[in-house]
């Protein structure tokens, strides 16, 4: 049976990353061999460009910046998310298509539906079966971001505070668009409570 | 007056880049301001994919790598191409979109619709006014490239003789569909004489 593909979004500092391995963590101990990864990035060809995307020395036009998203979750999709639900392992993302859609989807840049075109072309048009939109209140968000020491200094992270603000709205709105595929999961409280409510959505699934 | 977009496409060791130059010295001499560029490449961001696509130590599948090629030339043509164009300059560009057509669009990679539709979403569908497909016998290519001593061992260059018949095919296929846009040129004889029948094409769009 194929496995199930499951998605992390939001903005900086909602704690994506470490509901990611608690949930992979939950479904390993169900039996269910996950693949934990994140984007860009999760194969050797979409670190590296990665790399490029990330470093602030780096500059790209807006349509080049979306195109080289599409290029590292093509690698992505065609030589691990894919293989690995196909041999019956669920697969557990840290961002993914709509985090395109939200950060590289605004003024300026390409179009949703061009977003859009571009995943149906590089990668089939691959969709989650279920994508937990983490929401947090800005001012948790400065303080865990704050916490992180620097770690928010990258070519897009350190973009300024209009520019995330914009990318929360688009969240929303692909969440509210996209109801059967979204759940948006209230990520104040303590990691063990966000996670509760995150198995609360994965059981469904199963 | 907007200025005129001129490429050249062939496979390796035909004489494209000296052919290049001296046609951007004929139109300097004639006052149209060339700029001479080449993909990938062409602008720092793009020039920083080319050393990615290059690359004989990285892999990429194939969407992945044809979206590359897409990111690289959407940078070249929105931040070199077009401004250039647009403020009355010639560009005299060495491959262009019709190299991923030939190189990228053969089995197992993405379709030549498909790259058409990539070239429509990052880079306006932008073709050239003037497209030289410059055409040398097997053997003499041979030799050209065997006096380049190494230059012909990066990821794409490098790959085997039937890759490279199939892609003087698919060159060839290109110019018979759009024979308004192509002239093949004969790439035989000294470099003056090539430059000559170049420059009888030229002419023609003055």
């Amino acid at each position: 049976m194929r496995g199930r593909f499951i998605t992390f979004e939001g903005g900086e500092g909602v704690g994506k990353s470490t509901q990611a391995r608690m949930l992979a963590a939950a479904l390993e101990a169900r039996g269910h061999r996950p693949l934990l990864t994140r984007e860009p990035g999760g194969t050797p060809g979409a670190e590296a460009i990665r790399t490029l995307l990330l470093d602030p020395a780096q500059s790209f036009g807006p349509a080049s910046e979306t195109l080289l998203f599409a290029a590292a979750r093509a690698d992505h999709v065609a030589e691990a998310i894919e293989p690995a639900l196909a041999a019956g392992r669920w697969v557990v993302c840290d961002r993914f298509l709509d985090s395109t859609r939200a950060y590289q989807g605004g003024e300026g840049g390409l179009t949703d539906a061009d977003i859009c075109t571009l995943h149906a072309v590089g990668s089939r048009g691959l969709l989650p079966d279920l994508t937990l939109l983490l929401s947090a209140a800005p001012e948790q968000v400065a303080d865990r971001l704050a916490a992180r020491d620097g770690d928010n200094s990258d070519r897009i992270g350190g973009r300024p505070a209009d520019y995330h603000r914009a990318v929360a709205a688009r969240f929303a709105a692909l969440a509210a668009m996209e109801p059967e595929r979204f759940r948006v999961i209230e990520a104040t409280g303590s990691p063990e409570e966000v996670h509760a409510r995150i198995m609360a959505e994965v059981e469904a699934l199963a």
